[in-house]
């Protein structure tokens, strides 16, 4: 089905079915991607501000069969958010809808719109006295809409989920243009298809998230933080283990560094106290979050004793303030700034069945060895199986001079995921990127279903496409 | 779209496709369900023993157009296994497929065929030193398939999640008759639509689930069990607050029990200690599961000691051993079976917004007691907002002559939980029972999404034809 330019005829008509100012030239911002890997076009950005606008945008996209992009924070990694060829699209934003509609503590829930920015409703759920989890880098710039559409996860999965979980309820616009008032705020509600957790992960091709009843969580009476010193992958995944059976759900993050993060950290120039020297090869930050009559610093005391006994841990350090917490988390947060001025040739966002990490570790820098002199940064959310996998040029070497060797090493990767029954993207989608990787690895049957959900849907093909999934 | 009878023709082909012994006739007990208000018809049960051999049948009935009924341990209530009108179906029973394939205890995984009892997964989970948290009446029966085919509910939601939230992936064949191998143990894997939750709650309309990789958790340190007598429904919610503000992922459990429940048990012969006389209008039953450096008793002490300074709790009992404990639960677990001894005249499954619930209980008593004069039960799992609401018959009078006001009485209800916002199904499903109710209450774009992915993926409509939804 062919589809038709965002041209001046459609703007036109557009434009008169809006209240003054809500179509506008594309600023290059809606164009951009972090990667600067596609460049995108539009024809105009629309900024609607209510649902019943952005119906009236996707009925009339609908009608006029033009492209819709739907476009939250712009932070995605894998491309969904900006189209680069096909027929001009209209971009949407819904940087107008930004209201936390309602907090309702007793309940452990809030509802905001979908272009709320994540850390203005962290703000919101700490006004109330409660928590909402959902962390990540990005948090001052990514939106509610986009976070749920790529199903975005964060250091606080382990504990929390990924923002699927912490979803109740949507309210969305479906590709027909009709308006689903989906703002439940149950946990429990068995009437019928998913079609909450179908739109979460769809990075807008199947409708536009307008709304969400986000989960609430009383918030940790204590927290705690360790950095351990751990013996190898195989070492901090035995840590791992007995620190749930310590911690249980206490246990918020547990996160794995490589020794050569952290000397990214040193060799680009940042200003952090390293707590070992000489850098160890692997490390693990363990993160508590206690409720009362539980002491975080007690139970770092226990796993670290019990790993040391077990011969898993050699050495750590429990943080005692909230400054030497920061302290340890700044060398974990400041791992990707130094990947990127290092300068990767290849990053991978992999999840694995967490006993298959060791041997996978292994494996991957064996076959990359005999491909190249790389350096290797794998890091990253251990306890939810969630590796960085990212691939470096040799020491005094630029990315630029390996730009060829990027897909050979990329396709090297993913192909030991697959075969460890492993994921090629964790936490940051498919978009655009990973498009015709989904195809190569993935199941065919799954793959002949979503092809039939995006034709059912979004029978015109307007809502994002190119992204995740082609029909047809 | 036509369908065609399950006839002798069709047993032919069928039988000649599979191995010996697979198709036979229909024993009574895959034609019944609970609360007998259907009678199911079948003109034979297929008992494959592989996942292909599922596929073979699925795509023998596509291609004959014979509906098929999955069946699981029977224990629905709300009539998803049984076809009481239409041309004859197949009855697809996974009894065979009831192995429990593997177990990962260092990933807390467990991989179960759709035929395996829930019984036998929560010892499997046991036999590797983990937890399967899911849990209800029926585990003894419940089959895994049927579970996750109804997204189950119970006793541990609050901390652990619906049966959708406890499954990785899933082993399925689609109604084209192709096999979805998607068995992941993956905490994070965002490639695409979220097909696993669609599957999940589509009581069989949509495929057949043949196989799931579960979560398993650590198991609680100490365990710990209150019963406290509250001042009402909105003094429970108060006290529910407080003990997530305690306890946090601590509280596994927190029942509302009223009164009449109790004076139930005591009127229809159940031979239970009841610990307070007179028999309290309401309780909270408080259950929890400490990990290590944590009391459950000192934690249970503190929540019955602030709540009876805020005036929320005016008595109460910890369990000081496992047999107080057993006879704690007990009281709560009697509460269905003296109903049925006293016979409902309606019984509803319902979920509201947590701070609608006192309102609710309210309101309902108030309408319903200008119908008539009946008893009411309220009770359940109110930390996830369900409860199990109950209309009963005057003392001395039968259900049966009142058969013709439950229509009446459930519309009433019905009504008034649409008004607040709740569900008219919390986590029994909609299976025959509710399909009308879900027309007439359910949101109309999600309505014609939901036909739009029936119709798209059964296209010849062969899956459990007449439960939950019927394409348009």
């Amino acid at each position: 089905m062919t589809l038709n330019p965002c041209d001046a005829g459609f703007v036109a008509r557009l434009s008169a079915a809006l209240p003054e100012g809500r179509i506008r030239p594309p600023e290059p911002r809606y164009l951009e991607e972090p990667r600067g890997q596609w460049q995108g076009r539009a024809g105009a950005v629309a900024t609607p501000a209510s649902v019943e606008e952005v119906a009236t945008i996707i009925r009339l996209a609908g009608q006029a069969r033009v492209p819709v992009v739907p476009f939250g924070g712009g932070t995605g990694l894998v491309g969904g958010q900006v189209m680069a060829d096909g027929p001009l699209p209209l971009v949407l934003s819904l940087e107008r809808m930004a209201a936390v509609r309602a907090v309702y503590p007793s309940e452990n829930v809030l509802v905001a719109e979908a272009g709320t920015v994540l850390a203005r409703v962290q703000e919101a759920a700490e006004e109330a006295g409660r928590l909402f989890p959902l962390s990540l880098a990005s948090e001052g710039t990514a939106q509610i809409g986009g976070l749920l559409s790529t199903n975005a996860g964060g250091v606080n999965v382990l504990r929390y989920g990924n923002a699927r979980e912490l979803c109740l309820g949507l309210e969305a616009v479906l590709p027909d243009g009709s308006i689903w008032h989906g703002l439940k705020r149950l946990r429990k509600d068995n009437t019928g298809y998913d079609l909450r957790d179908l739109l979460i992960g769809a990075e807008g091709t199947l409708g536009v998230i307008t709304a969400a009843s986000l989960r609430l969580f009383p918030r940790p009476a204590a927290v705690g933080t360790a950095l351990l010193v751990v013996d190898g992958p195989a070492a901090a995944l035995a840590l791992l283990a007995l620190a749930q059976e310590c911690a249980g759900p206490a246990l918020t993050a547990f996160e794995l560094i490589s020794g050569q993060g952290l000397r990214f950290e040193i060799e680009t120039g940042f200003d952090l106290r390293q707590p070992f020297d000489p850098v160890p090869d692997w490390l693990a930050l363990i993160d508590l979050g206690c409720m009362r009559e539980q002491d975080p610093q007690e139970l770092l005391e226990t796993i670290f004793t019990e790993g040391h006994a077990a011969g898993l841990v050699s050495d750590g350090v429990i943080a005692a303030s909230e400054g030497q917490r920061a302290a340890l988390w700044a060398l974990r947060e400041n791992i990707p700034l130094a990947n990127r001025r290092v300068g990767a040739i290849a990053s991978h966002d992999i999840s694995l069945p967490l006993s298959a990490i060791p041997a996978f570790i292994e494996d991957a820098g064996r076959r990359l060895a005999r491909l190249g002199a790389w350096r290797i940064n794998a890091f990253g959310h251990m306890g939810d199986g969630n590796l960085h996998y990212n691939v470096f040029p040799p020491a005094g070497r630029s990315r630029a001079e390996f730009a060829d060797r990027k897909a050979e090493v990329t396709r090297t990767v993913h192909d030991l995921v697959v075969e460890m029954e492993g994921s090629i993207s964790a936490e940051h989608g498919i978009g655009r990127l990973k498009r015709d990787d989904l195809v190569r690895y993935g199941d065919p049957a799954r793959l002949k279903a979503m092809r039939a959900i995006k034709s059912a849907l979004d029978p015109a093909g307007i809502m994002n496409p190119g992204a995740v999934i082609v029909p047809g």
